[in-house]
C-alpha cells in the first residue's frame, strides 16, 4: 500500500545526489532562508496595490515568455500544446485573481470592537486581522508544471498574503521552472521589490527538502504530491523546535456513486462521461475518479458493457515521465493481481515507451471491502468499478473509505432526496461533493474547496485551489488600544481601502 | 525546563489509578464515542434556532444552580466568591454569545458562485460553507473551573458549530464539573435533543486521555493546560491513522516592554499596575505578565524601587490546589537559584498552607539572553524584570523569545512610532499586542485573538476565546450542482436565515 501511495498525485524522481557535500547544502539553504527572512519585513509592508501590481506583473512576464515556455514544458512533461496553453492561462488567471483579492482587501477578515470606556471594567479598543506568517516554502508539483509549480497557486497565494517564498523546483521540469522563475525575477526588478522576495532552489536530494522545512526562519510549507512525500514533510515539520503547518495535498480516489434511476435512464452516456474523465490527461489529476460504486442491476450491466467498449477506443499519450509510468504500470499490475478483480476494458494499442494502458476493472462489494489495497489510489488512467449487492453495502463502503478530495453522485433529483442518507455520508468523506458532473474540473473561485479529510490533505480546513488558498499563509493578530498611526490600513477608522469589516458586530464598509 | 513547562497554565494532578482494569476503560470509552458519533447526525441537522436555544438553556440551567455551584467551586478551587460569580457570568455570556452567533448565522462563511452555462467549458454551480467536524473531545482546565471547563468556551463553541462533545472533567474540581454537566443534561432533556449530544468522563489516568484522543470517531480536541499535557495530546493525535487537530493553549510569559518616555513620566503608577497584574488571582492566568523588559535609566531605578515596595504589601490567597502550589514553589526556587538573579520584592506574610509567596526579581539582559530557563513560564505570582543596556539588546531578546499569547508595550504615542521596529518584532511574536494596558483581561468578543505562535498554542491560526473560537470545530465543504432541496439552508437561493454571503464576488444578504 505504501508503494502505491508513493505515487499519488505527483511523483518522486529517483533519488539522486546533488554532487555537493551536505555541508554546502546546509550553508546554501541557511543563506537563502536568511535572505527570505530579511526580505519579509519590507515585502509585508507593501500596500495592497503594490502587492497586487507585483502579482499582475508576474502574470504578464510569464505570458511574455511566449511559445518558448510552452515548448519547453511540452518537452519536459509530454503534455500537449493545447493543455499547456490552457494551463498557462490558468496560471496567469490565478495570479490576477489573487491580485484582485488583495486589491479589494476584505480577505484579511478585519474585525473591530470599539472601546467601551464607561463599562466597568472599561473595555479596550480591540481590532483583529489576518497577517502574513513569514517566509514560506513551496514545493512545485509535477502534474501541473505551470499552474501548481513555480508560479502556481501556492506561490501566488503566499505572495498575495504578504509572505516571501522559497520555491523548491520540481525536478520533472527544471527548465520550465527556471524560465518561470526568471519571469518572477523580472517582475521583482520591474516593481522594485526586495531581490529575495522569491527564491528558487533545485535538487532531488531528500536532505534538501528536509533542510528547507526545518529551517527556523520558515513558517509554513505548501506541497502537492505523493502520500509518502507529504507525510515526510509533515514529519520534518513536527521535529522542529517550533512546529509549522504543512499544507500537503496527497491525492484521492474520488469515488463516484451511480444511483439506479439515472443509471437506468442513461447507462451509455454515463459510461462515456466517466471513461473520458478517468483517462483525461492520462489520469494524472488529483481529482481523477478512480472508484465507481453502483448497485447490481440490468442497467449496470449495460453500463459495464458500454464502459468496457469505450476504454479500448480512447486516445492515449505518454505520461509525465518515466518514473510515473513505471509506478503506474507496477501499481496497476498489483491491483489487477488481487483476487476477484476482472478487467472490463483496456486500451488496445500496445503500450509504447511511456504510454500507459488505460484500464477499467470490476470487483464485487464484499471483495472490495475486504481488501484495503483496492482503496488506494493508482495514479494514472485506471478506474475500479464496485458492484454492490445492496444500498446497505454501498453505505458500508462509504463508511470504510478514507478521506477524499471529491465525491460525486450521479443521480436524478428525486433519488438524491430519497437517498439523502448516502449524500450525508458523502459529505463527511470529502471536501467537495458533486452532483451529475465529473470531478476532474476544478474551478479557481472563492467557493472552491480543494482539500478533504486526511489522507487526501493534511488539513481539511484549508484549500489549495481558489481564493481562500490565501488563508493558509496568515494568522490573526489582535491589536489592543493601538496608536492610530501604527495600525495597519485595514484597521484604521477611516477604512482607506474601503474593505468589508465586522465593526461592533455589523458588517460594514 | 520540562519540569517548569509542566506546570504552565493549568496543571497535572498526580497520576492516580482509576481502579478499573484497562480493558474496561477501553470498552467504556468506545461506547461513549459510539454514542457521540450516533448523536452527531441528528444534532448537526438541528436548525440554527434550535441550536441557539439549547446553548441559552445551558446558560439558564447553570444560573439556576445558584449559590450551590459557587460554593462547590469555592471549596474545590480556593477561588473567592466574587471571582467565581464573575466567572459564572462569563460562562453564561459565552454560551449566549455563541447562541447569538449561531442564530445570526453568517459565521459559516457561505460563498456562492453561480453557474455559467454559456462559458466554454460551462461553469457549474458552486457553493461552500463551514460544516461541523463531528464528535470532539474537550479537556476541562483547572484555572477557570467554570469559564474554561465543563461548559466553558471550548464546549460552547463546539456545540455552536454543530459538533457533539465528550468532556473530560478536570480532576481539580470534580463536583463543580458534575454539577455543570447536570445542567447540560437538563438542557438536553428540556430541548429534546439526543441524550448523548454531550457526555462527561472523569479520571486521572493518562491512558484515559490517550484513549479519548485516539478513538477513530473523534475529529478534534480542545485543551487548555500545561505544555507537557498539550504536547502529549498532540502526539496521541499524530499517532492516529487519521491525524486530527489538537487546539492546545499551553501558556506564555506575556512580555511587557516599558519604553523610556512613559517610564519617565509615571514609574510608580506602572509599578503599581504591573504588580497588580502579575499577582492577580495569584498569577494563575495564561496571560499573566511574567516578563518585563526595560532599558536601564534613572527612571527604571525608580520603577524597580517602587515595584519592590508594592509586592510585599499585596494581598495573597491560596492557589488552586496543592499540586499547583508545589510546582510554583519548586519552579520559583529553580528560577531564583539562577546566577545573576536578584529578588526585588516578595510578599512579607509567611506562606501558609498553599498560599504562595508573590515574587518579583531582576536580571540583566546578557544573563537573561544566555539562560533559556529564564524564558520559561513560572505559573503563579512571579515576574522577572530584565534590565537592558540598549534598544539593540531589547530587540535581540524579542528575537530570541518563543511564541506568546500576548505582548504589551507601555509607551507614549510618540515613542511607539519612533520604535515601530520593536512593535513589528512584537507582532511577530504574539497573538495579541497591547498598548498601555495589562494582558490579564481577555474580552470575549469577535476581535479577540487568544492563541499565539508555538508553544503558546499549537495552532496560532485559531483562538480559544471569542466568537471565532467556533472555527476550530468546522471545515469547508463545497457543494457542486446540488439539488436545491439537499442544500443546507445557508446555501439556498432564498437565504432563509438572511445571512451575509459572498455571492458571485459581492457580500450580500
Amino acid at each position: 500500500m505504501e508503494l502505491q501511495k508513493d505515487l499519488n498525485c505527483s511523483d518522486k524522481i529517483a533519488q539522486q545526489n546533488l554532487f555537493i557535500p551536505q555541508i554546502s547544502t546546509a550553508i546554501m539553504i541557511d543563506q537563502i532562508m536568511q535572505q527570505a527572512a530579511a526580505a519579509f519585513p519590507e515585502y509585508r509592508r507593501l500596500d495592497a496595490d503594490a502587492r497586487a501590481t507585483f502579482l499582475e506583473r508576474i502574470a504578464t512576464e510569464i505570458e511574455a515568455l511566449g511559445d518558448a515556455l510552452i515548448h519547453t514544458a511540452m518537452a519536459e512533461s509530454n503534455l500537449p500544446e493545447a493543455r499547456l496553453q490552457g494551463e498557462r492561462g490558468r496560471t496567469a488567471n490565478q495570479l490576477r485573481l489573487f491580485a484582485n483579492l488583495v486589491r479589494e482587501g476584505s480577505w484579511v477578515e478585519a474585525v473591530i470592537d470599539t472601546a467601551l470606556p464607561e463599562r466597568v471594567p472599561a473595555r479596550p479598543d480591540l481590532r483583529k486581522m489576518l497577517s502574513p506568517l513569514g517566509p514560506v516554502v513551496v514545493f512545485g508539483a509535477s502534474n501541473f508544471p505551470l499552474a501548481f509549480s513555480t508560479a502556481g497557486g501556492d506561490t501566488a497565494s503566499a505572495l498575495a498574503a504578504g509572505c516571501t517564498v522559497v520555491i523548491k523546483g520540481h525536478p520533472g521540469h527544471p527548465k520550465t521552472s527556471a524560465m518561470v522563475f526568471g519571469a518572477i525575477q523580472s517582475a521583482i526588478a520591474a516593481c522594485g521589490l526586495p531581490e529575495f522576495t522569491v527564491q528558487h532552489v533545485e535538487g532531488t536530494d531528500f536532505a534538501l527538502g528536509k533542510a528547507l522545512v526545518q529551517h527556523p526562519a520558515i513558517k509554513a510549507v505548501g506541497f502537492t504530491g505523493s502520500y509518502a512525500g507529504g507525510t515526510a514533510l509533515v514529519e520534518y515539520a513536527r521535529e522542529r523546535k517550533q512546529p509549522i503547518p504543512v499544507f500537503a495535498e496527497m491525492g484521492s480516489i474520488n469515488p463516484v456513486i451511480l444511483l439506479p434511476e439515472i443509471l437506468a435512464a442513461q447507462p451509455e452516456a454515463l459510461a462515456k462521461q466517466l471513461a473520458g474523465s478517468f483517462t483525461l490527461g492520462m489520469g494524472q489529476f488529483c481529482t481523477k475518479p478512480g472508484l465507481i460504486l453502483a448497485l447490481e442491476s440490468e442497467e449496470l450491466d449495460i453500463f459495464l458493457k458500454a464502459i468496457g467498449h469505450e476504454v479500448p477506443a480512447l486516445p492515449t499519450m505518454p505520461m509525465l515521465h518515466g518514473g510515473i509510468h513505471a509506478a503506474y504500470t507496477k501499481n496497476l499490475h498489483l491491483a489487477l493481481e488481487q483476487p476477484g478483480l476482472g478487467v472490463l476494458g483496456k486500451t488496445e494499442k500496445e503500450a509504447e515507451g511511456i504510454v500507459p494502458t488505460a484500464t477499467v476493472a470490476l470487483v464485487d462489494g464484499d471483495t472490495f471491502l475486504a481488501n484495503p489495497l483496492l482503496h488506494q489510489e493508482v495514479f494514472g488512467p485506471y478506474a475500479l468499478i464496485v458492484k454492490c449487492t445492496s444500498k446497505a453495502q454501498l453505505a458500508n463502503i462509504l463508511q470504510h473509505l478514507e478521506g477524499q478530495l471529491t465525491l460525486t453522485f450521479m443521480a436524478t433529483e428525486a433519488e438524491a432526496i430519497v437517498h439523502a442518507d448516502l449524500v450525508e455520508l458523502g459529505q463527511d468523506l470529502a471536501g467537495r461533493v458533486i452532483f451529475n458532473g465529473v470531478p476532474t474540473g476544478v474551478e479557481v473561485v472563492a467557493s472552491m474547496q480543494h482539500g478533504g479529510p486526511y489522507p487526501a490533505t493534511t488539513d481539511s480546513r484549508f484549500t489549495s485551489v481558489g481564493s481562500d488558498g490565501i488563508k493558509r499563509w496568515a494568522r490573526p493578530i489582535c491589536f489592543q488600544n493601538y496608536p492610530a498611526q501604527l495600525l495597519p490600513a485595514e484597521l484604521q477608522n477611516e477604512n482607506p481601502g474601503n474593505i468589508w469589516r465586522l465593526v461592533d458586530g455589523s458588517f460594514t464598509k
